[in-house]
């Protein structure tokens, strides 16, 4: 599936281009903060600010990686002139500073590892640094791109026409891009978004997503998703994931559980997007769950809902154990939660 | 158990002159939208007013009976000096404009229908009728705050010491005063409280006030609670019900129901307060959920939090059914789900 025609299925916020881009020692990284009631970039002209910019969260999802590879190509650019050694030395801190932004997102960290490696051949081989960091990047982009439309495919083959669909937060580009092929294929279908408190991605991302592409998209709160499901209108329910341990634990933003438990209740399947397979994330006890700033919890955009004394509470991810999930869906397939190990271990075997 | 010993366990919002009180012609209303940011009262000096009041939300729950009840006060007080058909036909008159405030609260209906009878006894007894009406709300709220005195008296005895306790939405007197006696009685609590989206019961109105009676309190967002149940932080689960069908089905605020599903899933007891029967209400078939306007739900306490163009659904109830409710706590003692039919039809026949 080429990028324009991926591009048509896709709202503006996921499209390649808007979530980061590069153009001649600039990064543009696409606010989601802002988004949907302002469509901005954030301006990047050195790596610190594109640090600063993952920080503060302006980007998230696939975002991060592809603007801090882009990061790198910039940091490439302003040393091709430098003497190899120096050269090297700073693109190493670039990565390191890159790096700390998101200190648990190791995927990112192997491709940031990877970028010098890439640098230093490009400088051995006496080409631009930066035009091999940038055809580097983009070629991880096309494979990735690559996956969210097989991963997608499989999930619109899961959907019926009139089918009542659930997901929970922003599964990003291979659920919204799984709904657009639904709908081209001609299925008529009604997605239900939880708004997902407090950072609301549901609401600030998922539903104008949905919308943007002339999905129908009812919007709920989060309480709702097991009534709504008892009047019969949920048929499916889809999220991405943060984390799928090796033997089948969905870690997903907090409220993924009780959706899944309360759609287990009600006979429907849950199906989960699944990147690739963690090796390092044998099982639930190696999980660690992350909490955040409990001021957010007595607050919505800003606006207080409490008394700034009520204490919080604010766990950021939520864990589904694999009894609760019909379905992975991977580029491989569509495997079932218990098959992940012995399945991606045949996988590496035939890879290496 | 007196007023006064009540009050002292009873948070600012919950205490019986805060809900609405009757001072020489003037109706005081407490001001439930504004709390906890601001502790004020509504001043009516007519019928409309108090309607205008209870239609706007100032109070809710046990609040709306007891405001147009003291509306009746009032309005006997100015119609004391006309002639009895005059007079008569006045108070009618506020008693219907009343009742329409709120049309499906049969209890409040009823009650005002009986302060007309109240009021033509007094006329005939030759008694001031403002006096005969505030005598018989008093006596009223009295029974009240003595049913809510034993309904909490068996929730707390519920609890034991070291107990992590879910609740929903602000259910009232009957669970604030429970939680209130478990602390007296020397049980060490911790009470989790959602915040209720999108009116935000929990974090303005439950919260505030646990926190005022120094019970330790952690507010949530709507999408945690099974992930806290999961944690072993969580071992019982209580409610109010705006109602519970003859058959057992408890119809709450939305959300109880899916926290209902989770406490079923990890093992937790769910108790209900329960007000007393509703024989017109015999199953979930007789059950209409009320739907309110979707713009609520793009918005919170005013802030946008979506596109206007996005379409929200508000179901503002779910029904619990009563395979996942433990007990129905009410004023003869702490029911099973399945037996309020025969139990409350044995008790009518008695009073009979």
């Amino acid at each position: 599936m080429d990028v324009r025609a991926m591009n048509e299925m896709l709202p503006f916020v996921l499209r390649r281009d808007n979530v980061a881009r590069y153009e001649e020692g600039v990064v543009w990284i696409g606010d989601r903060r802002k988004y949907p009631f302002e469509e901005t970039f954030v301006r990047c002209e050195d790596v610190e600010s594109v640090a600063r910019a993952i920080e503060k969260m302006v980007t998230q999802g696939g975002g991060p990686w592809q603007a801090a590879a882009l990061g790198m190509v910039m940091a490439a650019r302003n040393v091709e002139s430098k003497p190899e050694q120096e050269a090297l030395e700073t693109l190493a801190q670039a990565k390191e500073r890159l790096i700390n932004t998101r200190p648990t997102n190791t995927a990112m960290a192997r491709r940031l590892e990877d970028s010098l490696e890439v640098a230093k051949k490009a400088r051995v081989e006496g080409r631009s640094m930066e035009e091999a960091l940038l055809d580097w990047v983009e070629t991880l982009r096309d494979q990735t791109y690559e996956s969210y439309a097989v991963r997608s495919r499989l999930g619109a083959n899961l959907i019926e026409d009139g089918d009542g669909i659930l997901t929970m937060c922003f599964a990003e580009t291979a659920f919204i891009l799984a709904m657009s092929m639904a709908k081209q294929d001609g299925k008529e279908i009604q997605v239900f978004v939880p708004e997902t408190r407090p950072y609301l991605q549901g609401a600030r991302l998922t539903a104008p997503s949905l919308h943007e592409l002339d999905i129908p998209v009812k919007l709920i709160t989060d309480n709702m998703p097991a009534f709504v499901m008892s009047q019969g209108k949920i048929q499916k329910y889809f999220t991405a994931a943060d984390l799928i341990t090796m033997d089948g634990h969905v870690v997903n933003k907090i409220g993924t559980f009780q959706n899944a438990l309360a759609a287990h209740h009600h006979g429907i399947p849950y199906f989960v997007f699944m990147w690739g397979p963690d090796f390092e994330s044998p099982d639930r006890a190696s999980v660690e769950i992350e909490y955040r700033d409990p001021a957010e919890i007595r607050a919505c955009r800003g606006t207080r809902t409490t008394l700034e004394a009520i204490e919080a509470f604010y766990p950021a991810f939520d864990i589904t154990p694999p009894h609760l999930v019909a379905g992975v869906i991977t580029k491989h397939g569509i495997l079932s939660p218990y098959d992940l190990r012995p399945h991606f271990e045949r996988a590496r075997e035939e890879e290496e």
